[in-house]
């Protein structure tokens, strides 16, 4: 078997959680040498630890989520679910960049994949929190993007709503027909797409077919960012 | 053999220019069954006519491409040279995506990938009729995908810029040392794509794996959209 | 008195329909001389003619619209149909420009503001016709306003939506019940903009006050925008 | 006299530094009661404070400006670094929003309007830090301003760049030929903006004239952000 990964070294941060799961078994399928990761990366040294115990992989899947407190106007969110946000999702991004864009560059290869969000691209009353991290994660990758080019290394973000997930989408949510009312309004595909879809997005960009597109937010959402 | 087309039909327009050779090759390796359609789309009746001839495929690739005519301000554009860009690029578009759409929504799939242009989406100076044209393509393939998608059928666009093609990059430019010091200047990536990493993308758009990605112009480029 | 275009020569197109009547009021209040031309656009020769007729003004107002066609999918879009979106919004805007960009580049002054369209940025379904030409309109005004910034001449579009004006929303549509609805759900201010507001936007883009704004498409539209 | 904002109650932050002289300066002349705040507004408490002490205004000029850190890459910068953008930028950006939100939307009134950076949009090189905490700020204005609109409250930022400011561009650096240079090949206005205009621009969006544009990021950077 000759996957589009074959033999590469993917990290999965937060391996259990998010999009980990459904990524760490198409990568293995496809032939890589998967690390799940499953430490929490607020603390400081958190990401540094990560790379000094796996080493640099070949690719970086940066799978981070945090709550997105939804329905929370700004005057009543608090300062520490405010923080909460960026300490979760913006500064580990910014420090697992860090620990391996040097490496990475030194070998003229290497890609990093964000599972980040459609909120950074499209606006969403009351969600403000989570949409101001999410679009500092954007804003992040188009210029570390940017600077990584030159050396072949590629970063890039998928923008995602509206993808299979137990801990934004439970079952029971799922199954409502109120749910399935506003996925009908809100989602032009009429669905959720499966964490699977959703990993094959990140295949594509962790394999050598794409090494032209960088520094980009796709967004992956059935046609959620194109309308209201 | 299992590709990511195996066994589904694709028309690929124009199929013998700009990214028509490279498309035509990755989609027969990957067990599409390719029809290589050659006629000037021009014509008004030219596409109801593609159609009626070769039936509505599985997929269409909407490959269609004009001079930019470089480097000609605003005042020295003529009507007719103006004309041309939407003769050749949008209104063919237009006519295509209206020929299939109702035989794919009532069949509740397919596929239509339009190799657009980066200046769609960038500005770029001194090719105004060229980027107008462009940016009409991407109009259309917003509005048109959020129509198609809740019927399971996915229009999307390749915004490319910077790739291999001797329409607009003949070899003796492509040789010479001014355009290897305006890539390393314009194109972070610091190269010309090959015709086939874009045809490579547009497989990746025309499988089932992007189910779930609609109405999007997706930057190709090398990250040349990034500095606009 | 002494307004934001005192003394300014001001033509604005097709000055009855449209925004025409609101924005020849504040203009003149504001102490422009205004010259609100009739003529139809779409004869090739009718946009040199005006600009011979009237001279090169200080602010040229590109007031140009065609009926959207709603709820029209792209199979049930007609040639002419499609055509005349083009020939209304496009072709003009391109000819327009071409007209007074020599003398205003030589003068190095010139303001180019163009009514345009939220829907050349964000999708609609069933209007692809429009939001194509649209579209194009933006790309143009990216790309011509790109080119002029140099010369001290500035182009900027305005991309509006949910403004009042009799064409797209004939008073007894507004004063249903259905279309109240229809904007509290879809327009996060809650109502349409009078046509005196969309013209003080036209007003601060035809000021010396904007002189560094260029080629921007600016969404005016009560928010409607950021829902896609 | 009666100016656009006559008679308004003006907030400005950090009222000696960045674009707060040029804005109390203006608004003054136009006839409102200008609050030159100067505090640092990194302590939690702070936004809180300074809205405590002099009350809801009309209109709230966030003005809050962060050493750029340019011209390094994303292995050199420290935790620190890295940290300032957000607690400078992006905190009290959210702190003083809320602070204000309940009073304005009780009024059904009310201004906010942000002096943010282009690079908040486009992508810029080493800068990843900064570009990264002014896209945070964009998609807070983005998702605050959406929810405000129905109420009244209009939120907006300026996205600018190569705006005259002394700490950005120290005079000895502006009257370098190499800094006219890179000028001239990178803004397409080939200048930069005067504080007065930039102004301007903020005086616009703090009037009732734009009561129509809301959680809208306005490029403001001679056409800096259209091309590369």
């Amino acid at each position: 078997m000759s996957g589009a990964v074959q033999g590469k070294r993917v990290v999965v941060t937060c391996a259990d959680r998010f999009m980990g799961p459904a990524t760490c078994e198409l990568f293995a399928e496809q032939g890589a040498e998967v690390v799940a990761d499953l430490r929490d990366l607020r603390p400081p040294a958190a990401c540094d630890e990560l790379i000094d115990t796996h080493g640099c992989p070949d690719v970086l899947i940066v799978n981070l989520g945090a709550p997105s407190s939804p329905n929370t106007p700004v005057e009543d969110l608090d300062d520490d679910t405010w923080a909460e946000k960026f300490e979760v999702m913006v500064h580990p991004l910014f420090r697992l960049a860090r620990a391996v864009l040097p490496t990475m560059k030194q070998r003229r290869a290497g890609k990093i994949v964000v599972y980040g969000s459609a909120t950074g691209l499209r606006s969403m009353a009351k969600v403000s929190a989570y949409s101001a991290a999410r679009a500092a994660q954007v804003g992040f990758v188009k210029a570390a993007g940017l600077e990584a080019a030159p050396h072949n290394v590629q970063i890039n973000l998928i923008a995602q709503n509206y993808v299979e997930n137990s801990e934004y989408y439970p079952p029971e949510l799922v199954a409502s027909e109120r749910f399935q009312r506003h996925l009908a309004r809100n989602v032009p595909a009429g669905r959720l797409a499966t964490g699977r879809e959703d990993a094959e997005l990140a295949l594509f960009l962790a394999s050598d077919k794409s090494d032209f597109i960088v520094g980009q937010a796709i967004p992956f959402s059935g046609g959620w960012t194109l309308q209201g």
